[in-house]
Formats: structure tokens, C-alpha cells, sequence
């Protein structure tokens, strides 16, 4: 791994009101006074995995080099799900073994999965209620202090994986999903450019339709569309989303996270 | 400009739930690893630029002399609205260019107005939803790591202005409007203290008019008034407020943002 | 009091939507700028110093010897209610004189109770309504830097206390109340783990009843109540709590901050 670790970002389901993402933080600097920290987000849905998994997925490539990432969504904790410490290509990832880091395990050779065993790394006594103060905070301090990941566990290959939902693509549609809903109420879809460019290609125009709803007009900006419609976008992340110029296309469909969505030429 | 440059502040309409703040914080400290960010608020009301004028108008003075402050409330985000630079006395701000900083153009001889065009500064590839990520932090994060303003783009003076409402003054009436209800329920006018004693002076009591709401009795402090009912006071910001001790007037008045006040003798 | 502060908390009721967050952060970084600030909360329920003392009691000690934390909820600010710095064995802490820092004097004899006089570390001109700004802020920022306590104002002993519900314990039983609910609606107790061994011992099972609702089975792990009912568990604050796997009770059973809790035998 490039980078000597100068960040750690968090990622949990622990809210901003109670004081649990303040005590990860207190653990840490207690340990590596010298790190920053930076929060992704703390309002994942509680237990909501998939989410968590999103959230990361679109994000982490965006820190230094050296980055890790600690990942506390956990309905499991202190049940025998296992602590992990995944190697990438660039960063380290810290959470439980319920399939949140499923994103990097597709490109195995890329990655190392450990489970985490070095307990006198932890905060004692352990908790069977709070690991990501216990176990992930101090673990990922210790890290960032440079111990190497192989001091902290044995490389496994039994993890768990996260079904992650496949598009289906036939000869002019793919079939995907919403993936999430943004603040402004714009439906972010799992159809990547790239398969939308190859199934779809330059043939013309495309629709989308999600449970009766359909969308026509692919625009470049929000802003390019006037009509007052919804429209179709390739966003910053290349992936097909559903906008509505300065209003909530959530709001005016009652469409929702995991709602089938269908594009065809048309 | 005084001062090197230590704090990045960033106010946007994000909000917490979403990833978009992270990701910029990724994207600067990957170029300015020694920064401070500092959230000024990322709950501004979805692409509503005044709101951001106001909240940066009382709050970036306080920051140190060299902070960059970058405030990202967008609508108009990758149509041909473009990104500007502006120095101020102590400070750099950058934001897009649709009026949200309006508050320092009014003293113009003070600050130099620039368009962002050193696209060798930029995240590649510039998306065209989501400048925040490819051009604000980035630009920042440049500018914090000590390149010089000139670099960045050259001098405008067609810059977009927001219509800032202005007081009417008479006699012995000042008439403004509530700029902002905290969260705490107290509606913050725009009538300044300076206002109040050039045209009231010590002349006796006044009596704030709002929607068929009257209030009288200024206070010294919050707890000062026991009565149960709406006071008047002049905030830490020397701006004409109206509250309720351990009450929210919002919740017992209905008043809100916009709705027209009326001060007078009386 | 051991170790150099590189840390100051902030737990406050501003919420986050407000700049005045991120003005007490500008403020302190104008006067020492190499110190961390680190959020507990800001959405403490607004002017309930209760819940602030609950979140800070449960939180400071994770952070490193030397941190100063900060407490504004203030709803007497401006009148004659002092501003204090207490000197616990490891930690400063700054806060109004209403009683937040309760759980500081219960071991008074390792703790140091000053009023803060030393107006020329003030932020001038101090208002009477934001002394977030005024005085905590720049007060925590200049002892960051390495003031002493004692050059900040004399001792006192006629501190304001809160009155913190205390537990009545009988023979086999132990009334206490629901301290806080967290965001996954966990009910968390008064009742600490030693109590309950003293009192209850290992005579078997233990049964928590609180306005009509009984609670049975104490668990190890929340993962272990697959019953889809409330569960008990000792949490990693060593309190009872009353918890539903992947649900929540507060919304199962109405139950709220204040309810008055029995745990007996049965």
C-alpha cells in the first residue's frame, strides 16, 4: 500500500446526537493525537448495510493515498461475526465481517482480507455492545501509527459477501435499480455509462421507466433542463440518474431505494 | 491578503447524510494534506442562495486572517454559470457565481472578483454535476498550499448580484424583514442596531410589528424576560431579534423567513 | 492536571444547521491554531442541561489527558449566571454555572471549581447573548494554549449542582429512570451493572418492569435476542438497557427519556 496514513474517515449508522461517534474519535486521538479525522457520513439507516456499502463505494477513492476507512454498521456486534482489516490497493478498510466492504471484493487479486486477533490493540474490557469504540477505533489508530496490517490478524478467505444487485441486460435494455435517493431527491441508479454506452450506444434516444413512471431526455447539466420535468443525467459518479431541475423527483413520484428501473432506446 | 493560509471552512447545501461533504474533504486534503476544514453548515435549504449569503455574511469574519472559505450551493452547477474567486480583505471565498456573495461586492474597493480558469487546477474529469468535487476543493486546496489568486483567473466585474432587501426607513419606522429563524425558534430581522439608534434613538420604547404580531419590551438578555411572552433583543451579531426565553417564538407566532417587520416608537 | 491539551470538545444544543458551530470554531482557531476540535453533539435537546450532562459523562473520559471540554446550553446566558472552568484529575471543561458539570463534584476532592474572570480573554465586545462565542471559546483556545487555570479566575465553592436522579435500592430491588434513548431506540438506564450485582447477585433471573411493560431475558449480545422482543443487556457503559434487536423499543412500547424503571428479581 502507497502512502503513509494521515486520515481516517468514519462511516456508521450511530447518528450525529448521541455522543458515540465523539467517543471513536476521543479513542483514536488518544492513541494518534497526530491523525486527522474525517467523517463520510453518520446518518446511515440503522443496520442498513447495503447502504453503508454504497456510501463507501462512491467515496473512498476520493482520499490520499494511505487513507483508512472504518466502516461501523452492525446490527452483529459481539455476536461471533468477525472484526476485518481489508488491504486495497491504496487505502486500509476496518469493519465488521457482514459484507459492507463487498465493493472491493470483486477484484480479489487487489485486495488482502484479515480477520483482526491482535486483542492487545483493543480497548479493554472489550464491550459486547460498542466494537467500534473496543476494537475498530483503536485498531485503526494503531494503524495510522504504523503497525503493519499483518501484526493485527491472519489473511482469511471465508468472509462474507454482500449480494450485490447484478444488472440484467438484454439487447437494447438494461434492467437495474435505485440505488439511493440524494438530499435533492435525485434517484441514483446502479446503471454505470459504461454499459449504457455498450448496450445502448449512439442509436438515439433513451427512456427510463421505473413502476409506470417514464422519463425521457438526457441532459448534459440540471440546469439545461427547463421543463420542470424530470429528466435523465450521467452524474459524477457515471451513473444514470433521475433529476428534477431545482425540485425533488422523490417528492413528486414517490419513487424509492430499490425500485426496479428499466432503460431502453426510445 | 494577511495571513498563510490554515482553515478551509465549507458551506454548502449537501446536507450530513450524503457522501458529497466527505468526498470534498477527500479531495482537498489528497492536495493539502496540513489544511483544517471547518463545516460552517451543510444544511442550507436545498439550492437556496440566500440562505448561504446570510449564513457566510455572520459567521467568516471570525475565522483566521488567510482562511478559504468555499460555499457550494449550486443550482446552476455545469450549465455556463461560472466559478469565481473572491478576495477580500483577510479572506478567500470561492463559489459559484449566482449572487451568494453578494455581501462583500457592496464594498467593492475592498475585494477583487475573479473567474476560475485554470483548469490545470481542476479534478479530471470535470463532471457536470458536481463542482464542489472537481473544481471548489481542488481550487482551494491550491490556493491553501500557497499559489497565488492571479493564477487562478483573471479579474471580472460582470458578476452576478443578489437583490440583499434593503431597509425603508421613515421618520420613527424602520421596515425590514426576518432573515433567518434559529434553532431555537428566533426570528432574526435584518435591522441593524446602528439602524435602530440613528432613527429611534433613545427616544423610549419601540414596538416590533410582524403579520398582526405585536412585541414589545427590550431586553438585555434572554433570561431577562420572564413574562412568558415574545421579547425583542439585539443579537450577538447587533441585529434585531425577536424570542421567547426558554420558548420558541417560531412555534407560538407562525412567524417565518421573508415575512416583513415593522419597528417603531411606541 | 496531566498532559499538553491538543484536543477541545464541544457539546452544545446549536444543532448544525446554524453557524454557530462553526463560528466557536473560527474563534478558537484564530487564537490557537494547532489544536483539534472535536464535535460531541450539537443536538442536545435545546436548553436541556440534563441531556448535556448525560452526554458528557458518559463521553470525556475516552479523550486524551489534557482535552478541554466545552458544554454550551446555556439558557441563562447574558444574566447573572457565571461562566466556569472546572479542573478534573485529566481533563478541563468549561461550562455555565447551571449545573451541567454535576458529575464532576460528586468526587469533589479531585476536582477544582473556578469562575472565569479574566475578561481580557474574552472576545470583545461580549454580548449577552452568545458567550459560546464570547467567552468559551476563546477562554478553551488560551488555555489550548497555555494559560493556567489560575490566571483565569479564583475558586469558589457555591457552584450550582443539578439534581441527578439517584436510585432507590431495597431488598431485591432497584428503582431507577430511563436516562437517554439513542438513535436506535435503545432505552438506557440509570441502573449501573455494580448495583445490580450487589443487589440482585446471582440469584437468577431478572425481570425490568417500567409502566406496565416487563422485560425479561438478559442477553450478552443485542445479536443473541432473536426473539423479536425487548431484550435486557448490560451496555458498554456498564448501564441497563433496554434493547430490540434490529428494532427499536422506544417506537414498540412508547417508552421515554424519564420513565421510572423497577429491575427484581423474577
Amino acid at each position: 500500500m502507497a502512502g503513509k496514513t494521515q486520515v481516517i474517515t468514519l462511516t456508521t449508522d450511530f447518528g450525529c446526537k448521541d455522543s458515540f461517534v465523539g467517543i471513536m474519535k476521543g479513542v483514536i486521538l488518544s492513541i494518534q493525537p497526530d491523525i486527522k479525522i474525517v467523517d463520510i457520513t453518520h446518518e446511515i439507516e440503522r443496520h442498513n448495510v447495503e447502504e453503508a456499502l454504497y456510501a463507501l463505494t462512491y467515496s473512498y477513492a476520493y482520499f490520499p493515498a494511505g487513507t483508512i476507512h472504518v466502516v461501523v454498521v452492525d446490527p452483529g456486534v459481539g455476536s461471533g461475526r468477525r472484526p476485518l482489516l481489508v488491504q486495497g490497493e491504496q487505502h486500509l478498510f476496518l469493519a465488521p465481517d457482514n459484507g459492507v466492504l463487498s465493493f472491493l471484493y470483486d477484484e480479489e487479486n487487489k485486495c488482502t482480507v484479515r480477520v483482526i486477533e491482535a486483542d492487545h490493540y483493543f480497548r479493554k474490557p472489550v464491550s459486547r455492545t460498542f466494537h467500534g469504540r473496543d476494537i475498530f477505533a483503536p485498531v485503526a489508530a494503531w494503524l495510522g501509527k504504523g503497525i503493519k496490517p499483518e501484526n493485527v490478524g491472519p489473511v482469511i478467505s471465508d468472509y462474507s459477501r454482500l449480494n450485490i444487485p447484478q444488472l440484467l441486460i438484454s439487447d437494447e435494455c438494461i434492467r437495474g435499480e435505485i440505488l439511493y435517493v440524494d438530499r435533492f431527491g435525485n434517484l441514483i441508479t446502479n446503471i454505470q455509462k459504461k454499459r449504457l454506452d455498450s448496450v445502448l450506444g449512439e442509436k438515439g434516444e433513451i427512456a427510463v421507466e421505473c413502476k409506470g413512471v417514464t422519463v425521457r431526455g438526457l441532459y448534459d447539466a440540471y440546469a439545461d433542463n427547463t421543463t420542470g420535468l424530470p429528466g435523465i443525467i450521467i452524474n459524477s459518479f457515471d451513473l444514470l440518474e433521475i433529476f428534477c431541475y431545482k425540485g425533488s423527483v422523490q417528492e413528486t413520484t414517490g419513487l424509492k431505494r430499490g425500485d426496479r428501473v428499466q432503460v431502453c432506446l426510445g
